[in-house]
């Protein structure tokens, strides 16, 4: 473990390096995202592998910075072993740019109708998270208990495929359901999955991994809050607003952090 | 961990030149099961011990491929600890074909009398898991969330030793009690134990671990579904036969994830 | 992560010279205990430190095989840190026989008078352990749900301090609290202690170590079985009985693997 | 894994030099803590994060012993990764006294009020532990289960920004919000706060964060029996009083386990 450590703290003096998320002076939206999304994808995968938001499944996407009609996404494969290797093109109608063989994930519309639907969506996280899917398949609406969590608050619609497309196997394995997801998701920064898991988006990889951590976390600590009886006192449409302007101020701290739990993993 | 981390690096670059589960081309039931199954038993029982599914206790065993009437599992030993050579054969009165002494499973009748009764299933698993026991003792019927659980749609009984043999120390002990239990399995793939644990089975030791693991997570997940009050939107019976198809074909890709986390337990 | 696996191998090859639990010929309540009391007090206090059933706080003692009338306990340690070299030894007045000026546990008086009122009892481990501790605040019975913790079927008491000794600190600081308590176990293996933990009992360190985990256990799935609504079916005194007999038969598989675990932390 | 035993076991071997917890000699409160400030900022913000108490966010703060008027709080930095470098000092109007361009932390109000209001803190912890939201946003107090958590039998207040400040960011951004939570914490050693985590004081960094742990444990364990249904035997203000005396001297014995465990991370 000594070993480790060395190689953890040589990674986080490469990191001072970089601009520190500064508390007087908030980044913005689109700020503290200079790093490629493809390293971001990456990062990003095994960091929700390893709080265990993502098992098996779920992917993480990128909008191509360079071409808003493609994004990129892994070849199929479990989040945890993602490598820069791994990342592939798509277009917006789910067709990889330069296949070469490779499995392509079969949800991989989830992602390239959200991006249709939403120009100003930059990443795309979709989980089987354990904290979300009792909420999926419950009445009972995900409200934001706290500040992480106050992208919440806008909603989060449950998108259930069987209205539109009756008994299937759950997956969104085309266009078309892609698009009756996307049309579910509408505005928001979630959207729950009945029977299947949730799909987080954001305008950058890093916010939209951030937002699928707080979702799983704030689902389980909800259920609690539910569970000691009587009235919850959830976050007002207000204080989501507020509250999650500072979570574009604090994501670079958290994310630094995030991937130091995970550079082990990637030989670092 | 860098160490460990250049082996799981070997083993997967080993891995790679196995086929890939393509999500576009159905791989069918008992594709993807090249792996002789003393290896599948050696990593099956690893991984569920690994996830805390099995403990101390529990097994899983597979029909001998070339001969019917023979299974496949390991002497008496801790799940986390088997090894190939702690595989021996069986017929399907529970006798070893070949003792040599080795202590034998009390319960391997659980094994024989579903071997006998159930010709399709090639492998089963037995665990103490601690996601089923609270479902095994109450009279809410395990029912699936969402779609890795799937093959709970066709539903999954609950056998109670008390009824047939009165008051006893709970164990599968001689072929009475395993032909009473695989009777209450019927065509099913799970059936919980009152007071004990479940089995589960499959065409395969990897589809048998993937039901196991999986009954225990839905099982945590249905738990809090209740929890948070009011109706819950289970899998249909149709929603469930579709999507348990879809997990024939992602099984691969899950067990070549899981078998890398327990590669260092195998020295490997 | 290989070199301790190297040493786990090593341990496991030295410890395969032991006898197997053989499951055909019941061991008995005293058997498979060779071990010298001292070094399953080391164990097992790392062993449920390991597990989270004793945290900084708890304690495992052993009566002395060769003195009914002294038992062996370790100094004011957190349990997780105990070497043989930190056992001491105490008559049943709670009195170190060769103090050399190391600090004592508080609570020896829940070793000492347990000792006295029991001529049975070999092992006492004393536990905060989270499981149970929402029980002995509650009017529910702790009741064992499968038989792992079938020892509880005989009756899980609740000791509370406060009828007897009013507002204390909650510790059993002396011989008379330690008698209160006692009186409160009776003839059981376990009992609950109001605001505080357990006290788990047993023919052998081995038994109680194992007792103190199985009663957690069972605690966290109880609750649960709870909450799924509904009757819960718990094992009836016959099969509680019944079964706690084959739990002495599979002890020390149990053990063994559970010594592989903290044996690194042994430097093993 | 050996490695790192050999340097935790040198660890130990050193600390085994310090005075021990005698249990027959209470320590009293201000004792125990030769071990200057920083030191215990930077011990006591790792064993948090080991926990789970602290994520990526909160921090750990000790007011100077030199300088009543000062406190020491390091930069915003996770708590996982502070060191003693990253330790600065601030004014009781949150201003840093040398601020050398480093990032400060937003709510350094919460510190900074509450050392104003209460001369007798000289520890303050800020998390966002989870255990302890659900209480924040509840109706249902938090109150103490058992003798590790026997501050909370004096009452654990909820601080709600919104009654004040209307819908907010939920941050203590200003000495303005820090009076407030101050007021709201009152002469207690827990100040819940709505929406956001809570706020645990103490005479030492040893005995807040002690308490921070503790709080999140009790608020886990409370909702468990409230879960169980039916009354709950809490603490009453006379045990919770003398059951806190002890929690002092216990202190030293816990603080050591913990600091074993995070001195890995601290490359000893």
């Amino acid at each position: 473990m000594t070993a480790t450590w060395r190689v953890i703290l040589t990674v986080c003096a490469a990191l001072s390096g970089l601009p520190r998320a500064d508390a007087q002076t908030p980044v913005g939206p689109a700020a503290g995202n200079d790093a490629a999304p493809i390293a971001d994808i990456v990062i990003g995968s095994r960091i929700l592998a390893e709080f265990g938001v993502l098992d098996g499944f779920g992917h993480v996407s990128a909008r191509d910075p360079k071409n808003p009609g493609h994004f990129l996404l892994s070849r199929s494969l479990a989040p945890a072993l993602v490598t820069a290797d791994d990342i592939m093109e798509f277009d917006l109608d789910g067709s990889a740019v330069d296949p070469r063989g490779r499995s392509v994930f079969l949800e991989r519309f989830i992602h390239s109708e959200i991006y249709k639907a939403r120009p100003d969506v930059m990443a795309v996280v979709h989980t089987h998270s354990a904290g979300v899917i009792p909420f999926g398949v419950s009445q009972v609406p995900l409200r934001p208990l706290y500040h992480n969590a106050a992208f919440l608050a806008a909603g989060a619609p449950v998108w259930d495929i069987r209205p539109d497309f009756g008994e299937t196997d759950m997956l969104v394995r085309d266009s078309s359901r892609g698009r009756s997801l996307a049309q579910a998701l509408g505005d928001k920064s979630v959207v729950l999955m009945r029977g299947h898991g949730d799909v987080t988006v954001g305008p950058s990889v890093r916010m939209a991994v951030f937002r699928a951590y707080y979702t799983d976390v704030n689902a389980r600590l909800q259920l609690q809050a539910i569970a000691l009886g009587g009235d919850v006192n959830y976050l007002t449409p207000g204080e989501g607003a507020k509250a999650d302007a500072v979570n574009f101020v604090v994501l670079e701290r958290v994310w630094n952090l995030w991937a130091l739990r995970v550079a082990p993993s990637l030989g670092k």
